[in-house]
C-alpha cells in the first residue's frame, strides 16, 4: 500500500466525493483508527480515518480530511470513535465442526486424545453434527473478530452451506485418508471443484490430504498431480510434532517436510498450506526455501502447549520467507477458536522459546495476523489489509475499557492487552455479521439447543471403533 | 466443606428458610451453578444452586430443593440462570498503579525495561498519578472478576484509599529499597499499621521490603523481627529469574531463598509471600520445606513468558506443600491485569515445561485460583471457597457463549474456554461492585481522562534519574 492510498491528502477525498450524490457508497466508517501497512509492510494507525465501502470492496482508507469525507452519502454509517479498525483476523487452519466437541478429551497426550477419544467419537458424525458444530464456530468466530477461516474436515458440503448463511468467508477442503480408498482422493477433488467461488465468491478451497503420517506417498503425489491439473491448493497437517518427525525419520528415513517435497506437493502452483509444522527441523529449512510453489504454515500455539509440543519454529521460517498465518487448530484440542489469544500466543511464545524478549514485537505479531495469514490461506492479494481494493472484511475493536487504557503504544494494547471480546463489529464483504457486539446472521441459542439433544448420541464410544489409527505408520 | 454444606438436603434449606421473614438476606443469588470444594479441598459443581448472604458473609450454598431457598426473602436477589458462580479471583502480586505505564515499555529484556524506562519513570511518580493508576487498576480488576489483589507499591495510602472506595479487597505493602535508609522500612511499618483492618475489614497489610537484590540482608532481618513483634506477613520478590538466583550464588554464594532463610523471613507467624520464584532450584526446595511459618508464591506467568525467563516450578512446590497463588504483577510488564489468563496460563505452561499433557488439569488449576490463591495472601480461612462463613466474594460467570459451548466439562470450560469478559456481576463482602457488566464503584472515563493529562509528565525521561538500578548488587 503506498502512503497516499493509506492516507489520501484531504483533496484526493474531496475528488472523490464529487461523485458522491450519484454513488453513495454501501458503508461509510468515521472516526476510528485504521491499522494500514506501508510500502514496507510495516504497521502503521492512521488516526481519525474513515473507511469508505462499496460493493464489498473498500474504496478508501483515509484521514477525515475534515468533514469533508465523513459527509460522504451512504446506504450504512458506522461511527467507530474509540475504536481501531483493523483486517479482519484470518483463523488459517481449523475444524470448525468439533467445536461440538470442546472439553470432551482433557488434559491427554496426542496419542490418547486421537485413539482413545477423538477418532472413536468422530466415526459417528453425521453431516448434521457437522453443520451445528460449523454454526456454532461460526458464532464464535464473528464474535471474536474473525472473518475468514481455513477449515479441514468432514461433511464439508454442510461446512459450506453454513458459510454461505453465516456471511463468513473460508477456504474449505474436505479432508481423507488412505484408509478410505482413492474414494476419498475422489471426493476431496469434487468437493474443491463444486465449492470453489460459491457464496458470491467468498469460498476458495483446497484438497485436503489429512498428513504424511496417515496418507501414503503414493496417494499424496497423486493429490499434487491433480492440484496441478486443477489448479488448486493443498491443505494439510506435517511436522505437526517433533514426535511425528522423529518417527518419520526412523521409519521411512525422512522427514514429513521431505515426504512433501518428494510427492511434488512443494511444488504447486496455487501452494500448500501446512499445519502446525513445530515438527519442523534444521535440515528442513533448505528444502522448504527450495520450494518451486507457495508455501505457508499455520500456527495454532495454544494447543502445543496443551500437549506439551513445542511451537512452530517461527523465526526460522521468517528467514527463509516462509510465512506463518495465525490459527486455532480444532476446539476439542484448543478449546477455543480465539485468534486474538493465537495471535497474543505467538508473540509470548516466541519470546519464551528463542530467549529473547525483543523477538517478535506487537508489530511483528500484527503482521503475522494480517498479511502472512492473507497470504497462508491464498488470499494475500484480496483480504489482510485496509486499502483501497481489498475485499472489506473489517473488524472494529473498542479499545476505551480499563483493561486497554492507557494507550502508550497501540500494537502493543492490541497485541497484549485487548480480548477478542473488546471486537464490537465484524464485517465481511462490507456486510456486517456483528454489530456491538449483536450476531446478525446466527441464532446462537437455538443452535446451542439443537446441538445438545445430538450430543449424547455423538459422543458415546461403546461402538468401539474409529475412524482412524494414530501413530500406525500407513502401509 | 462438608458436602452438607456445600449440598443441604432440602429439608436443612427449608429449616434455614423457618426464619426467613424475621430476618431477611441481604443477596439472594438463585439458578447458578456453584463451584465449592469437598472435604479433600477437590472442585465440585452444584447445579441450580441458591447462595444466600447476610451481614457480608455466606450464610448458604446448596440446591434449590425446590422453591425453597428460592423463595427466601432478600434485599437484593441475582438471577444467575447459565452461570456459574465461583469465589472471586485473588490477584497474589501486582503494582496497581502501573497500569498508567501499561505499553510504554515493550519488547525488552528485564534489565532495560528496569533501568531505561520504568525506574526513570517511576522517580516521576505523583500520589495523583499512583491514585489514578490504581483507581483505573480496580476497574480493570472488577470486570475481570478480582475481588481482591495483593499490591506492593509506592505512595500506597493512594492506593489503600482507592481500595475503600471500589469496593475491592485487598492486601496492601509499602514498598522500599535499602537506598533509601531505615525511613523506607519505617514508612513500610507504619503504613501497614496504620491501614490495618481498614475499609471495614477489607484491608489486611504486609511489609514491603522490594526484593533481596535491593534490600541488603540486615534491613531485611529486621524487617523480619519487626514482622515478628506486630504479627504482620512481608510481601517481596524474590528468585525472580533464573540469572537472579545465579547473580545472587555468583556474588553472596547463596540464593535469594537462602537468603530469605538466613534474615528470618521464613519463619514469621504470619507468613511471608514471595513473588515469582522462577528462578527457585532444586536446593531451594529443602529449604522452603523446612520454613517454620507459612511461605506462599505468587505466579504471573504472562510476564515470564515476556520476558523469556522460565516459569514458577508449580510442580516442584506442590510436592513440598507450598501453595502458589494466581498473579499478573504490574501491567507495565504483563500488559493486564487478567488473573483470569494467569489462571489458563499456568495450566498450560505447566503442561509444557513439565512435559506432560496431563498435569496440572483444569481442576487443579481452579484450586491455584481459589483456595492456594486465598492462602498465599493469608486469608485462607476468609476467602477463596463458596462455603458457610466466609466472605461473601462471588463472582457470576455466564457460560452460554458460543465460545464456552458445548459444555462437556465445566472445570475446562472454565479454565480454557471462558475468558474474564465472561464475568458479568462482581461482589464483594455481599456488595455488588459490578452488575451485568456495569462498573457500579468507579467512573472509568472519567479516570482515562485525568490520568492522560498528566501522562506526558508521568513518562518524562528527561531528567535522566531513577529510583533504583537494576542488577546492583545491594552494598
Amino acid at each position: 500500500m503506498t502512503p497516499s492510498r493509506a492516507e489520501p491528502p484531504a483533496d484526493a477525498a474531496h475528488a472523490a466525493d464529487a461523485v458522491d450524490a450519484a454513488d453513495p457508497a454501501d458503508l461509510l466508517i468515521t472516526g476510528c483508527t485504521a491499522l494500514v501497512h506501508d510500502d514496507e509492510e510495516g504497521i502503521r494507525f492512521v488516526e481519525d480515518a474513515s473507511i469508505v465501502v462499496r460493493g464489498g470492496v473498500i474504496e478508501s482508507v483515509g484521514r477525515a480530511g475534515g468533514t469533508v469525507t465523513v459527509s460522504r452519502s451512504a446506504a450504512e454509517r458506522i461511527d467507530a470513535r474509540g475504536q481501531v479498525a483493523l483486517p479482519g483476523l484470518i483463523n488459517c487452519h481449523t475444524h470448525a465442526p468439533m467445536v461440538a466437541l470442546r472439553g470432551v478429551a482433557e488434559d491427554l497426550p496426542a496419542e490418547k486424545w486421537f485413539n482413545v477419544v477423538v477418532w472413536p467419537i468422530e466415526s459417528n458424525l453425521t453431516p448434521k453434527d457437522v453443520e451445528l458444530g460449523a454454526r456454532l464456530a461460526c458464532a464464535e468466530m464473528i464474535r471474536g473478530g474473525v472473518t475468514c477461516f481455513a477449515d479441514h474436515y468432514f461433511a464439508m458440503d454442510t461446512v459450506a452451506a453454513v458459510t454461505a448463511e453465516s456471511g463468513l468467508r473460508a477456504h474449505l477442503g474436505e479432508a481423507y485418508f488412505s484408509s478410505q480408498g482413492p474414494e476419498g482422493r475422489q471426493k476431496s477433488l469434487e468437493f474443491a471443484l463444486r465449492h470453489r467461488g460459491g457464496a458470491d465468491g467468498r469460498i476458495t478451497t483446497a484438497l485436503a490430504p489429512h498428513a504424511p503420517y496417515t496418507v501414503v506417498d503414493a496417494d499424496l503425489a497423486a493429490t499434487a498431480e491433480i492440484a496441478l491439473e486443477h489448479g488448486l491448493p493443498v491443505h494439510l497437517h506435517a511436522a505437526e510434532s517433533r514426535d511425528q518427525t522423529d518417527n518419520s525419520l526412523a521409519r521411512h528415513g525422512v522427514t514429513p517436510i521431505e515426504v512433501l517435497e518428494r510427492t511434488g506437493l512443494l511444488g504447486l502452483d496455487a501452494g500448500v498450506l501446512i499445519a502446525h509444522g513445530t515438527g519442523i527441523i534444521e535440515r528442513d529449512l533448505p528444502v522448504l526455501e527450495r520450494a518451486t510453489g507457495p508455501v505457508a504454515v499455520a500456527s495454532a500455539p495454544r494447543g502445543y502447549l496443551k500437549f506439551a509440543w513445542s511451537t512452530t519454529p517461527v523465526r526460522a521460517l521468517r528467514r527463509i520467507g516462509v510465512p506463518v498465518g495465525l490459527a486455532t487448530d480444532g476446539a476439542a484440542s484448543n478449546n477455543s477458536l480465539d485468534v486474538w489469544e493465537s495471535m497474543a500466543l505467538t508473540a509470548l511464545l516466541q519470546k519464551s522459546t528463542e530467549g529473547d524478549p525483543r523477538w517478535l514485537t506487537s508489530r511483528q505479531a500484527l503482521h503475522h495476523a494480517t498479511l502472512q495469514s492473507a497470504r497462508a490461506v491464498g488470499l494475500g492479494e484480496r483480504i489482510g489489509s485496509l486499502a483501497p481494493g481489498r475485499r472489506a472484511d473489517i473488524i472494529l475493536v473498542d479499545v476505551t475499557g480499563p483493561h486497554t487504557q492507557p494507550v502508550h503504544d497501540l500494537a502493543a494494547t492490541l497485541v497484549h492487552s485487548a480480548r477478542s471480546s473488546d471486537v464490537r463489529t465484524t464485517i465481511v464483504d462490507g456486510r456486517v455479521l456483528m454489530r456491538d457486539r449483536e450476531l446478525l446472521t446466527i441464532d446462537v441459542p437455538a443452535t446451542v439447543r439443537e446441538l445438545g439433544e445430538r450430543l449424547p448420541a455423538l459422543v458415546d464410544r461403546s461402538h468401539g471403533t474409529r475412524i482412524q489409527e494414530y501413530d500406525k505408520p500407513p502401509e
